[in-house]
């Protein structure tokens, strides 16, 4: 029988390569009643970097997460290493970000429902007021921020506010078409998912499928990334491409992109809920 | 550094889903100074089994290969479990069995050239003798094994001799069009490997690409499965798909289909080579 | 410029392969100043049969409609030919038939509202009055059709009235989990798609997730086809297909092929309404 | 039943877009006795420019091929038309260079084998003479022409001797590692495909796998393109990519690349030789 979910806990590790560094978090969790149900690990060798997720059950934990947690701390420090762990009975609070297009955000809101994301979501936010009927029929608070006489950080201000109440984990950019100030970015670090409409690193900056269908490319796409002060360079969460030819017009780019953008964004969502992703480098893991 | 190949080896477990399995078997490769490279694992919740592939690097290993595996078989003993340990240095040898179709062939010797399978290629076995300058090409040897009279017990014979007198591990059948007798099957029990050229369980038995052409399918696949006596019911290591149309011919299905057996094939061989294949209820866990 | 929406139609041709033909239409085209945008044609070798899609601007025509339709009547019984013309101008009106799931539909519906499908939706249609909201929500009609007593034919009766008294040109069953009788497939014969969720012919009838589950295949599918009193029978108009792995539960199999279904389906009807598709021997021209 | 491949022939156009091409070709095609099997066409709408294939058969053609040729002139004329006719019994005539990399010229070879490629293969080139034995296996011509103290234009005039004693029709550059001059690019306008070894335009220039591989990519590409003066810039014909993840090392971008770089490139040759594409604008259109 499947473990119950409240039970369930993931840790997350990241440290120099080091010999015995899995046997001494498996003895860690063994002695105290902890049951291994899944682990990845990934060992960059030119990098040194060993990397790895443990999906635990506490069901039969003897000891309480407070002592575990300090184990892990002790084990953590002789260790060199970077690690966390996350209790799936302390579900993520999760907003999004959006502007005019609904696509993402239907799919992100339809996915919750049908119990694809274990997350809560706090709310939705968006710099136009289009969209508040589609948090409604969800059943989601909806806060119209707009941005006033150009004053974006005036604006990003009361967004901050609101997430900040709400204790918002994970911002999501579900096609917001504003561009996040570096400070945003830097709070939100390794925190906040944009999707941006193309393969990158081809076709940085604006209207990317224009660019495209300008090139003449047979493949276009889309990929989800962490949002960084360095405008589309943030690292890479996911991609994903789709075919299209002579006979697509930038409409028809447009068309296809928003199926590439919703599938391409709720992967790399799901995938940070699951504590899946790791960044390093400017890079990720992204344990299957 | 990466450790040298001569070092490395990979550990096989399957068996029932217990508490304790993954630090049992991390401790004691640590304790006999194995490190842990890369470690993957699975558990069937329903079926409540478990699987796990461990790569390992002996270079520092304190005791020798022969205490190594005597420590496994205790631990394998006392949690029921089936194990294997396979080493870099004992490459494993692979005969290919063909017909006259040269693609799948060519493909396995060309990728054997440049070094993307860890094997050693002992022979060429054929019915025919139309494939004989293929073998030669790359410098292997090629065996003449035709069906005489329809005697195919009697062929079989021969080949085996062949495979057991140059130590063969793995059976590759590179679209050989003979269905192998059950004793056969059994004999080479999950270390045959066939490539149907279907999406299986589409299109069983002959002729799938007119079965699709017939029946208007839009894709098209290819399946690669460990042969079993219920033929093109092995359990499946690999499948594939290519999109088709209105326009394709049943012509430019076989020619589609091409490009589709060669990568299917050769993902499922290389699989098993690198021991991440592990078969239990007619399925298989391929590990990445 | 692109020509305007409303002087554009389509003309569709099914026949015999006879020399002239191309040219016949073209020149009768040509001749009441119809312009010729795009055409795609396909001649079936081995059957014998040639098909057209000619897409046309009618906006400088200097005869009338009827007088078109007759000369194409002319043409079509010198060369046998099943033909018809749509006019943008005379959207199809299509009904949605649904249970409890409601991924399909709402990606149809939000693929209507962004442009994406060129047809008026006149009603939503259940055996279960769950999705109710959903079809408010976008400012459709929505008629619960329960099954009383078991009297399924009853019920078809009922949906029929509503269809007709709507003038439904297309009917489509996004997961509608009833069996069309007979008689209602052949009422309404190339104009009912259904969304099967495997890559058929493989895994047909009932929970086929489960079926793919047991099999351990490495690749998933869905299809689209139009409903036939043969189930899962019908010729395919649309199928794609997504890589699965020893990792995925059944569970994990429907929320994966949630997505599939949905583009599927979407992709099909887009296929239909666009007068893209024609059918013969049970398959389907699907035009690019 | 299909008509004879030797009075196949295949008729390009490409014009400004005006009513009454369509017409006036399919009636000048029917006027000479000549039969339509085939006809794609396409138009881009904002450039105002009309593209069309027409694949005839000639077995019943009453004129002769010049008088048709002349026919065409006149209509090309009147409609400002760049067009051409090419014949199906006078093949192209292919060479291919190469450096030291096999997978390219062997999938070419192979496939050209397997009756995939409709052109004769007239010789093989190399700046090395490692390859040489892969060209003897396949009965063909191969000439070493190396670069001599770094002169690479005295290499070139010596490549285009052989080229032109020949009369080679298409060059293909199957990992061909010299960048070829202007001049020479020049000489061989849409005559000259190369495959790059990612999804153009990321990763232009040197070494994209390794790129790639710092950007943390997870998809990589190759794109087949005409050769031009401004390096990676040319007009796309092909592309094509495949998932990727963070376990890829560089030397499994270049494994799995390869597997790419040879269907790329055979498609686009394919396309090329089979009279499918067209270039405008720095694009293709590649019929299907």
């Amino acid at each position: 029988m499947a473990p119950a979910a409240e039970h369930l806990a993931t840790v997350l590790v990241c440290c120099p390569d080091r010999r015995g560094l899995v046997a001494a978090l498996a003895q860690l969790l063994y002695g105290h009643g902890v049951n291994i149900l899944d682990a990845d690990q990934h060992t960059d060798v030119p990098a040194g970097k060993f990397f790895q997720r443990i999906a635990v059950d506490l069901s039969e934990m003897h000891t309480d997460r407070l002592t575990l947690e300090r184990a892990l701390s002790e084990v953590a420090e002789r260790f060199e290493m970077r690690h966390r762990i996350e209790y799936a009975d302390r579900p993520k609070r999760m907003a999004i970000l959006v502007s005019k297009y609904e696509h993402c955000l239907q799919d992100l809101l339809l996915r919750h429902r049908a119990g694809e994301l274990a997350c809560e979501i706090a709310m939705v936010i968006s710099n136009h007021a289009d969209l508040a009927p589609v948090a409604q029929f969800h059943g989601l608070p909806f806060h119209h921020c707009p941005i006033v006489d150009g004053d974006k950080l005036a604006q990003e201000q009361a967004v901050n506010a609101l997430l900040d109440a709400a204790k918002v984990d994970l911002l999501v950019l579900a096609r917001y078409m504003q561009i996040l100030s570096s400070g945003m970015c830097e709070r939100w670090q390794e925190r906040v998912i944009n999707i941006h409409h193309s393969f990158l690193p081809a076709f940085v900056g604006g209207r990317p499928y224009h660019q495209a269908h300008r090139r003449g490319v047979k493949v276009i796409g889309a990929t989800a990334h962490y949002a960084t002060p360095d405008l589309d360079e943030g690292p890479i969460i996911e991609q994903d491409v789709m075919r299209v030819s002579h006979r697509d017009s930038v409409g028809d780019l447009i068309a296809k992109g928003r199926d590439l953008e919703r599938v391409v964004l709720a992967r790399a969502v799901r995938a940070h809920l699951e504590d899946r992703v790791l960044v390093y480098d400017n890079k990720t893991v992204v344990f299957a």
